[in-house]
């Protein structure tokens, strides 16, 4: 069994990778919420459905998150009747947001709600949410505490970061598989995601960091900087305001506890000598997943640093 | 001040004629909800969208529902997603339903949500819901009761009416404004909707049928069986079930308590005696709604039916 922590456009390349080789039934994704939000009263799970679409191959590749060919109709006209429109949810999105807030409202959990949509998107993986409580990533710019999607999608990361908070994470529980999957994982892959946004909030949840921590499973991570910078995203200015080093040796810090070995890319190689003196392993290789062979040689490496044959 | 009694398409087409010889600031429609539904959690009001969308010039004309030249993305994303699809919202639809429900959700009231919509669609009549509380219509059919949507759209009015029941109504009361509009009205209108499920709905709103009753302004219905059936809709098969006869006589004995004049089509001449033998005074003229000016010359023939001189 293989477990996955990812966030959005990142962790979703990177499990197109992992699915071509390893059997999807071997895989469990444990995806970040805290970007989740309710916009005109729907419940949007931007990382679980950028995880689920790209998997489901329906993503807008161009964009990452999104549903391919998709119209936006019905955010015209809610924009008619007075609505914000700044985040852009397209009309074959929606349904995703009207069928989860649905099961929602009629009890079931977001786990719950999230397996089915997997199942109905023909998915034979396992996608956890972190939690199945609200936890809300909040930046704190000089502007004042902006919701993570507020910060990335309306400010456009202009703000400075002071700090960010997870509002409700100190509250809530890991998913039900979550604690499991860890324990039993053959190995726990870090997808090259936001190491605090995405991965951090994960980390967050009361129970995971411990769990890592004991797995039994290598910890295998990827950085998602290369050269100094994130592949996409705010990362750079995120680190930067919580006074971390913007580079692989960085994120290799943010999960110096658990971590058994640090993937860095070719263009990193000369960091590898300062992140093993963190008492961390390093595989230097190409991490840039700019199609189908370089993504699944990114899993197969990740996995191999694992110890596993594939 | 003019009231008007309306039902989905046939009232929604008599108002497009009203509003052309009286001005916006002088009508308050009050609308059915009997057909309210909520479908994937999204609460839908077709009667009252029928009214905002015909009277805004957004309407579906051919289908009379609906908005022009929407498109089905979203409800093919729900179909994949295993849900039901008998009942067609469009995308653009769509945001009216979600913008209602979270402002529902938000503790907003049915009335107050539909201001906000008649507002956002640049009207300037008022459009009250018969009731803020929630009234289904059900249609009792060999095969079980049936929702009124159901029996209308997923069954295509194919069953046996048995029995029409109002769930709710005697608990509802009228949305505020409804009884002192028809108290202070000059005229009331009763539109060429339905006399049982769109009309009769109305009057099953405790308070609103002795309203009428006592009200000082003259009460107008039009026909809208014409020539022994309805133009549009299954009131033929509804009237039969409750043992009604499907003429412009059977519509006259659904609001004789309180009617002043009955409009008939000149079709239905010869009824003219029989409705009067009923007491009540007849107009004879042409009540098919071809194009505007057809609309506008019923909405006149039943304005100066009042008394009114416009």
């Amino acid at each position: 069994m293989i477990v996955v922590l990812s966030g959005g456009v990142g962790g979703a390349r990177f499990l197109q990778g992992v699915v071509q080789v390893v059997p999807q039934q071997q895989i469990t994704v444990i995806s970040n919420t805290g970007d989740d939000r309710e916009f005109y009263g729907l419940h949007v799970s931007p990382d679980v459905d950028i995880v689920l679409y790209s998997l489901a191959g329906i993503v807008d590749a161009a964009n990452g998150w999104g549903i391919r060919d998709d119209t936006y109709n019905t955010m015209q006209q809610l924009t008619r009747y007075g609505n914000e429109d700044w985040f852009l949810l397209g009309d074959r999105d929606l349904a995703t947001h009207i069928h989860r807030t649905n099961l929602l409202r009629q009890g079931k959990t977001l786990s719950e709600v999230t397996d089915n949509l997997r199942i109905q998107l023909g998915l034979d993986l396992r996608v956890l949410p972190m939690s199945d409580q609200p936890i809300a990533t909040h930046i704190q710019t000089p502007a004042g505490l902006l919701h993570f999607e507020e910060y990335l999608v309306k400010h456009r990361s202009a703000d400075d970061v002071q700090d960010v908070v997870f509002v409700g994470a100190s509250k809530a529980k890991p998913a039900p598989g979550v604690l499991d999957a860890i324990k039993q994982a053959d190995a726990i892959l870090i997808a090259p995601s936001n190491p605090i946004v995405s991965v951090g909030t994960i980390l967050a949840v009361p129970g995971i960091h411990d769990a890592l921590h004991e797995a039994s499973g290598m910890v295998i991570a990827i950085s998602p900087i290369v050269g100094g910078a994130p592949i996409k995203g705010p990362a750079d200015k995120i680190m930067r305001g919580l006074g971390l080093e913007v580079s692989a040796i960085g994120v290799t810090r943010c999960y110096r506890d658990f971590l058994d070995v640090m993937i860095i890319d070719e263009q990193d190689a000369h960091l590898t000598r300062e992140i093993e003196d963190l008492g961390i392993p390093v595989v230097v290789t190409d991490t840039i997943m700019r199609d189908d062979e370089t993504k699944a040689a990114l899993a197969r490496t990740a996995l191999q640093a694992a110890g596993l044959t594939i």
